[in-house]
């Protein structure tokens, strides 16, 4: 790669945007929240307002300077990290709730609202923005829409790319498009904004979304149904998908992750002797429905063999269970130093597959392994947890645990990720699923919008 | 254009894939359902198998010469039409359900497939697939996905393009390429798929889709409420939507279409006096639920003012409504020698703005002018219903017509197409909606599909 010119590329910052942009602390955005880095950039730019954002880029363009976008660096897989050495774009500063309009059911935000603030004003007004990540709290809405994060919800409601009617982008050369529409349905040209939705920042940079909103359901209720293993806990997932009971989310810990949560204490319920796998199952609607709902997913649940189904109806149980469920990610890092962690997905019919793939291919590198997740969707979070100081080949004994799981992801005719994106941790997996000519197509889309590759150069596909 | 060696390219398909795939009577494939062409191919092939397809795009590669994908050819806007004179693509051989997979909910077909088959096919095993355009029973899987066609369902469960999962394409030179994942979350690489729907033939040829399945529901009716005008019926639309009922379809006729079908008499029901809206609810679900919904819903049209609201819940009259309501195109055909019809849409808020511009716009310029569609989406079918020989004039009128409604529309917020596509028909109207760099940045897009521009050229996009 050439020596990039930050230094006059700093200065043209500085005179044209305002030295204010310039973040002096670079170190944050070494990171993510993954395991890659750290990068530390060249330079950090955060603008004040959105129409900062196209003169930038033209900057960027100008000295041939790469950058990359950054949400709120929840990411994973190192998508927002400026491995190349060049800029960061932090668009946290951009969190304007534009507008939210209740009649025609969408609303109108800056990429750097949280979305866990975008699920308050809207709820505030009757409304509901269902995709809900894990990591809702702190994560922003550009990097949902970058990545198409999922969440729980995605199994009634889809994810990030079914809620984006419409997003302001600009292109790598610092032109500003607005693509999509305002109306529900919308077929004038191709497809952009779906385009755009999980393009991990490598086509353009986002400054407005315009996404759909849908009613908020007057009431939820959760149960959390306990198994003995897996395959149990995966019949419920079907009968409840096929059952008629429409369950905003189906959500299954394995026996590591069971066993870990009936230690801590930190669940709201007791679980019975022999419960090894746990099912959260959320039902949303309006009351009498839901009454009946509840008994319905309850019976389903014991049809497929469950040993104890709670109910928690009031909000504080439940809060207190999906809390449970959300933290699960940061349960196993307190109890293990290192941990990988994957979003694979398979078809549905395959999940009960997946589980007992994740597992054996631990016991086979003696790596241990706690799979949790989306199971409505066929979404499974693998863990494989280890302390790299426990042995001098623990290391490589991980590598192939991760080798092995994509392979079999991709026997079962499923996918690498489901949610997190590829970024650079799992670029280099990306010939396992996609052949040359299809790597080369979409590199070729990729220079449509980007003709000199600056745009998160190198990210999610590997280096030819 | 340089002339086209057809006679050189029909010796070579004969002998690479035999005689019989060449169809001798090319005068059907001159026009598809809307006004355009007579446009007569140099060229119908209609490949047998699915096999056959790629050595037929890499001919057309080979020698130049441009080809339009066919579907069943009941699409409106030329989008399938040889205007460049070469070759008719005809998909409607390729007629296979692959696979119907109940337990990962996915079905696999061909896209000559017609729609009407597939929601047969997949309903007999307790599946759902929604989508389902008015001309379901004659029209194909595979030009619902190169529209990303609608209809009355995509009110609750969205459009086509909601359920393509996957989906194999060859390009422009003659490459296959599976796109898409066959589980319901899939995030590697590009959004292709999503870029593929809607695009109208313009980027590869659709040899496959993997389509998502729903559980079917188990009951659904339908209410036909009436009003004494348009304003009072998207009140009603608004209320349904916000309702808590979760309507499957609100479907609005306008009073030129209540008109015609209460002197029709082919209505089931008596439409009290002064009714001049007509707005079709349609609500599905399990049993005890639905009771609740439908007297709801009811009431949730009388608080909007509905002078009557009929219910219907056994199959025959729910039949009999619905065929109404799907025949009005039909209906209108019958009753003026000429009509042109649009697919505008526009944010929900709109939309009775919208039905009070096109009433307007027919008596500015004194054309008949009937409304009626997708209320729930915001996307109306607005017709502009003539005589030719009325007048020396009453063409230019109707053109006037045309490009006041997408200016209103545009004004509004919304755009040209809902679900019908660009085509050749609206072309001309895309810098309304499109500027030039958004433009140029999609034909870039398609040069990395088709880089000698032979997939339909010329269709969705203006000659600059």
């Amino acid at each position: 790669m050439a020596v990039l010119d930050l230094a006059a590329l700093h200065e043209r910052v500085c005179s044209e945007l305002g030295s204010d942009v310039v973040v002096r602390d670079r170190e944050p955005y070494a990171r993510d929240d993954g395991a890659e880095g750290p990068f530390l950039p060249g330079l950090v730019v955060r603008p004040r307002e959105r129409a900062e954002v196209a003169p930038l880029v033209r900057l960027c363009h100008a000295f041939g300077v790469p950058l990359s976008p950054r949400g709120a660096g929840t990411g994973t897989v190192g998508g927002c990290l400026a491995d190349h050495g060049g800029v960061v774009l932090d668009l946290g500063g951009l969190r304007s709730i534009v507008d939210i309009d209740e009649r025609s059911m969408l609303a109108i935000v800056e990429p750097g609202v949280l979305t866990a603030e975008l699920h308050r004003a809207v709820e505030a007004r009757g409304l509901f923005y269902p995709p809900d990540p894990a990591s809702l709290k702190i994560c922003s809405v550009g990097g949902n829409v970058a990545t198409n994060a999922g969440g729980p919800r995605a199994c009634k409601y889809g994810v990030t790319g079914n809620f984006v009617l419409g997003l302001d982008v600009v292109d790598g050369t610092g032109v500003s498009h607005e693509v999509g529409h305002r109306s529900i349905k919308g077929v004038t040209g191709y497809n952009l904004a779906g385009l755009l939705v999980g393009s991990e920042g490598t086509l353009g940079v986002l400054t407005r979304c315009v996404l759909r909103l849908v009613p908020r359901p007057p009431f939820a209720v959760t149960l959390l149904a306990s198994f003995a293993d897996e395959a149990a806990a995966c019949d419920a997932v079907h009968r409840c998908l096929t059952g008629g009971v429409a369950p905003a989310a189906l959500e299954l810990a394995d026996r590591t992750c069971t066993e870990l949560l009936a230690r801590s204490g930190t669940l709201a319920v007791e679980l019975p002797p022999g419960a090894r796998t746990l099912l959260w199952v959320e039902l949303d609607g309006d009351g009498a429905g839901l009454d009946r709902a509840l008994l319905r997913a309850a019976d389903l649940c014991r049809e497929a063999g469950a040993l104890a189904v709670a109910q928690a109806t009031d909000p504080a149980t439940r809060d207190a269970l999906w809390d449970v469920r959300r933290a699960l990610s940061h349960t196993l890092r307190a109890h293990w130093p290192k941990k990988i962690s994957e979003d694979v997905a398979v078809p549905l019919a395959r999940l009960p597959d997946l589980a007992a793939a994740a597992r054996d291919i631990g016991a086979r590198h003696r790596v241990d392994v706690a799979s949790f997740g989306h199971a409505g969707d066929g979404n499974l979070h693998v863990n494989f947890l280890y302390d790299p100081k426990a042995s001098s080949d623990i290391g490589e004994r991980v590598d192939r645990c991760v080798a092995d799981l994509f392979a079999a992801t991709i026997a079962l005719g499923g996918t690498l990720s489901g949610e997190h994106g590829i970024g650079l941790s799992k670029r280099p997996y990306m010939p396992l699923e996609q052949p040359p000519e299809l790597r080369a197509l979409q590199l070729a889309l990729k220079r449509a919008w980007d003709p000199q590759n600056l745009l998160n150069p190198g990210k999610v596909f590997p280096p030819s």
